[in-house]
């Protein structure tokens, strides 16, 4: 069996969104005494990644950035310089955290990659992706680390094409409905969905079905011996 | 002949250090006023980067939190926010910047891709080197676009194996002797310099030599027909 199987990594292989939705939290909790009462904090911060995807694209240096400039756009510039330098060391404290696989993950990956050529593919900082996959237990057992700026039918695509793996001997694995499943249904490959316990608001899609869930990455052997 | 050409992007094809420097001149002067006279502002930003190469990479997102970094240390926290804010905007006027090709590269580029296949191979922030890619008129005529977090002996070598390309088919053509040239050579390949007007700092490397210097990305067709 020559599958291909693609693995997203933050949320997939090991958490990433907890410490983004702690550190909102955090953030919430360190502007509040600069703004009035009304202002919705975690919401204009999640406003401005927003805004500022087209142009910082994904991770965690235009998480901090972003953080900067909510600070201080929501105080209207009356944040104390000492609450800024707070933010950036939260970014530095972010991109050095170490790397927690999710349950399973290590025994399943391990066991995967003695029937499958495994490809990661993850958004995000190309230079602190590339850190996680090092300071993992996985780095060996990966065929290819792809990290892309967008995971879309076209991204998807060109990794198919340049890597020289047809269409229906590639299986992708993630937790976004949005970005490891549905532009990989729509390129004609397989795609199986494994949702996280949270889910960034930007990567919900609501109603979507009509392809494999399964509860743990535990289930995809079993899952995967079904196919061919 | 089935050479394969790999291309450096910023200061290469197009203009980019230039931007920088620029831009280390504008924080010197912003900041002047809050600094005792002694304090050298852009030294100060220029080690401020330095040390945070290791987690931000390179890139005008970890410039742009280095700038903030900086300005916040070098005034003891006393710089005002609004200099903050004018710091991210300047990151943000850099990231949004038109691409401007160095002179010949467009004619050159052109000549190239009817003989060869091009490789483009670059460090820096993923989507802002792709959106790069994508706005210069040299997209359709390049067969891989890779960006890499380092240019080092490791990541060529992965990129040969990866693309299939033999080390004696290829041929690095840029601007950093350190990133572009000796890696390259480190692996059994061919590298040519091309030197830009401005070198960073981090990417000069004395006394190297024993390699092809061209004055103008003009003279590589020539240069290469003289290779086999």
């Amino acid at each position: 069996m020559d599958l291909v199987i693609g693995l997203d990594a933050d949320d997939t292989l090991w958490h990433n969104e907890r410490y983004f939705a702690h550190t909102h939290a955090q953030f919430a909790e360190l502007l509040s005494p600069y703004v009035s009462d009304e202002t919705c904090l975690t919401e204009r911060l999640d406003e401005t990644e927003r805004s500022n995807l087209r142009i910082y694209g994904y991770g965690i240096k235009a998480f901090t950035l972003s953080m900067v400039e909510t600070a201080i756009e929501v105080t209207d510039h009356r944040v104390p310089v000492s609450v800024l330098s707070t933010l950036l060391d939260w970014g530095k404290e972010m991109l050095t955290l170490p790397v927690e696989l999710l349950d399973g993950v290590s025994e399943t990956v391990t066991s995967l990659a003695e029937s499958y050529r495994l490809m990661l593919i993850t958004k995000g900082d190309l230079i602190h992706q590339e850190s996680k996959v090092a300071a993992s237990p996985l780095a060996d057992l990966l065929w290819r680390v792809e990290v892309v700026a967008e995971k879309d039918e076209t991204t998807y695509a060109r990794l198919l094409r340049h890597n020289l793996i047809d269409t229906d001997r590639f299986v992708m694995v993630g937790n976004s409905v949005r970005s490891d499943v549905l532009p990989v249904l729509g390129i004609g490959a397989r795609a199986v969905h494994i949702p996280y316990e949270i889910t960034w608001s930007h990567e919900q899609v609501e109603g979507a079905c009509g392809f494999p869930v399964l509860a743990s990455i535990r289930d995809l052997p079993e899952w995967l011996d079904t196919q061919n």
